[in-house]
């Protein structure tokens, strides 16, 4: 018998904020980083996982994380794993540290970096990565890990367990065509605003002739900037191709509205993130007004609640999930089951620090075992601190390769841990030399 | 000149898991805890605030709060004190942290510790309760405290002028008033789910006695349970004397109505969290299928941003803000604001630690204010951990005396803290040994 002898965290920061890579409207200067999981068994395996964050309060991020390993210090491993739903439940339903969110914020994401570092775990033991180990799993076993909890009114455990019987026709031809075959990419490489016109354009042409069929353009900060940017990318990539536009959550409903009349010429892909990732209605009132404009949300959705009222509300075309805000791989999975039932594409965010990694695996299950084949789905691609990562995305001519390696692609080199250690990494301590010089 | 020198956060834990106090359908075993934030100035001032929160995770509140210091120390305490609206913008645009919510959960709760802090500190140095250093303001002042992003769409600036504007006449009389005759409250130390029923009795008599015009049961774990105690309490009260009901979130939709169906009978004066706190469709639905029985919500309300879509959505009957949940003084004005606007009462929650404290300001600045008068004016009351603080509330016959004492009633006793400090204090080593023992 193997037991969790420790949750080690640590607090890993990147200084991106010295190239404005990553910067938007909403964030202007961020030090992409994360709170880091190895979830350590006595027989020396290890999970892994992370929450990303962009600086300062990585480090309260970390101590949310430590908080839980009451919960899994000399836990049996076997059992534990065999029953993750449990995990799952037992880390949320923990009453005292529920009432920190209850299901959102700093407390939720801790939950959810553990969660995941389970998961990360099982896959590597039974020698698959997630995707694949997930897509194999029986519909009743799938459903067994899914709270069910606020979502029966829109989605019941008996709907669940349908859609994924209804995508076990042809599931084994669906995961032979997505190994051979990936799942398109598109890139928000270009697009970041800290970046002028030229270097845009070098790299709009970049990515077509690397194969992406979509590219997306940051805005929200100047609506005369935004509409020379989306101009110069429309001339550049020609009618057609697909450009998408994302605003994170700068404006008001009526802001919105006016702004991407503007931007209407342009005839942008879809607009991500139009206002608050929490305004529900918010996001309805936008879609309605400016139709057929697709709207897009969901990185910084706090739960399946909230998937859960965007679909009813039909505020979304598009939903975005993200591998680290909710509470891990369980709470995931209700979203992909969630935006099945209402028919709406699940294209997850990437970028960030191992985002792209992460993200992936649930792409490809849902395509393997839930929604199946559908036209529009993609995955965020950001070319960004992959090779800090032991098994990094792999894109070719424009989409992502399935991944292979056994786990959830989540476990950094060590030498990557060590010199962006905050603050005591190289890193860090060599900007201090360059900020007192 | 001051600056602010040191903002100091103590880990304050009560045991009350003991006596089952403050137990409910989610809670079963709170130790009642404080976060609790000193904001130290050069010359020898100081400003209190706190984060209510229910034990574990104490820690993790309190290295969130800890996070925010940078945006202190060394800061002018004059300007600061001057425009509480920018320090507040400040704190919630910290572009880095924000990531961590955004405006919600364990970072959001601590930026509002911190603005109330520097309300207290405020409201201390001009010699009054905060209530009526609030009422006091033009509404221009008070508007200027209030972030309308994310409200535009149900509030304007303008719109909120106009409301505060059309308080004016009468206020002055109305002050008066609130002097001398308080606010009601009612009580909900009867109705904790861990109570037996005698107990039950013995404190709704008690609750009568000392003048209640309303009590509040907790419910949700056992339908007939409830079913019963409704019935006792209904035939102790008598027809007519409203009873409140609060299922802590414990219900789906459909279970919600169901069970709310069996305690038609007991007449019930509303039903509150019968759901998800994020779960704005859900409330809807219930109140239409529950109607005419009033829902209420809003202790574990995260932000503004989902009071603005509650009322949108016609989804409460009563909005009860808390005082340590959202983002502090100028979010809870923010809510007030939105309140009045769709014409809906405002009855704070309160117990806890020092909850009842915080939250009559709001109250009565409220009634003097905003809203005004109206007959469905309450603030819960919960007859526990007063003694701790140094300006404890006052009850007079089942109303909260107006306070009086400059400040925001939150500063607690410098030996309760030493006491209660987590986990050196005397009654945590205490309680240590009758463990080991």
């Amino acid at each position: 018998m193997s037991t969790f002898t420790e949750l080690r965290v640590s607090d890993i920061r990147f200084p991106t904020s010295r190239d404005l890579d990553g910067s938007d409207a909403m964030n202007p200067d961020p030090d992409y980083s994360a709170a880091y999981v190895e979830l350590v068994t006595s027989d020396g395996d290890a999970g892994y996982g992370l929450v990303f964050t962009i600086g300062r309060g990585n480090d309260v991020q970390s101590a949310a994380i430590s908080a839980l390993s009451g919960h899994l210090i000399g836990r049996d491993v076997e059992d534990t794993l065999a029953d993750l739903g449990a995990l799952s439940a037992q880390l949320i339903g923990d009453s005292q540290l529920r009432w920190l969110g209850p299901e959102k914020g700093v407390m939720h994401m801790a939950i959810g970096a553990v969660v995941n570092a389970a998961w990360d775990l099982r896959a590597r033991r039974e020698g698959k990565p997630l995707w694949l180990l997930l897509a194999e799993l029986t519909p009743e076993q799938i459903v067994d890990l899914v709270d069910f909890r606020y979502l029966s009114d829109a989605l019941t455990r008996q709907e669940a367990l349908e859609i994924l019987r209804g995508a076990e026709p042809g599931r084994a031809e669906r995961i032979a065509a997505l190994r051979a075959g990936g799942i398109r990419a598109y890139t928000t490489s270009p697009g970041w605003l800290g970046y002028d016109d030229e270097k845009l354009v070098r790299l709009l042409r970049e990515a077509r002739a690397e194969g992406f069929e979509m590219v997306k353009l940051k805005v929200g900060a100047d609506v005369e900037d935004d509409a020379r940017r989306m101009r110069i990318a429309r001339e550049e990539m020609g009618d057609g191709y697909p450009i998408a536009m994302d605003a994170n959550q700068r404006w008001d409903v009526a802001d919105a509205i006016t702004w991407l009349q503007r931007m209407a010429p342009y005839q942008p892909a879809w607009i991500e993130e139009p206002t608050s990732p929490d305004d529900v209605l918010g996001h309805a009132a936008i879609r309605r007004a400016v139709a057929p404009l697709p709207v897009a949300t969901g990185e910084q959705m706090q739960s399946r609640i909230i998937a859960k009222q965007l679909l009813q509300a039909e505020a979304v075309d598009v939903l975005q999930l993200d591998a680290t805000r909710v509470g891990g791989v369980n709470e995931n999975i209700a979203i992909l089951l969630l935006a099945a039932k209402f028919g709406v594409p699940v294209c997850p965010h990437a970028g960030g620090v191992g985002l792209c990694e992460l993200v992936q695996h649930y792409a490809f299950f849902d395509a393997a075992a839930v929604a199946g084949d559908h036209p529009q789905r993609f995955i965020e691609y950001v070319d960004h601190l992959h090779e800090h990562f032991e098994d990094p995305v792999i894109i070719d001519e424009g989409s992502y390769r399935a991944p292979d390696a056994p786990g959830s692609s989540a476990r950094m080199h060590p030498e990557s841990m060590d010199r962006h250690l905050f603050p005591g990494g190289e890193i860090w301590v060599e900007q201090d030399h360059v900020a007192i010089a």
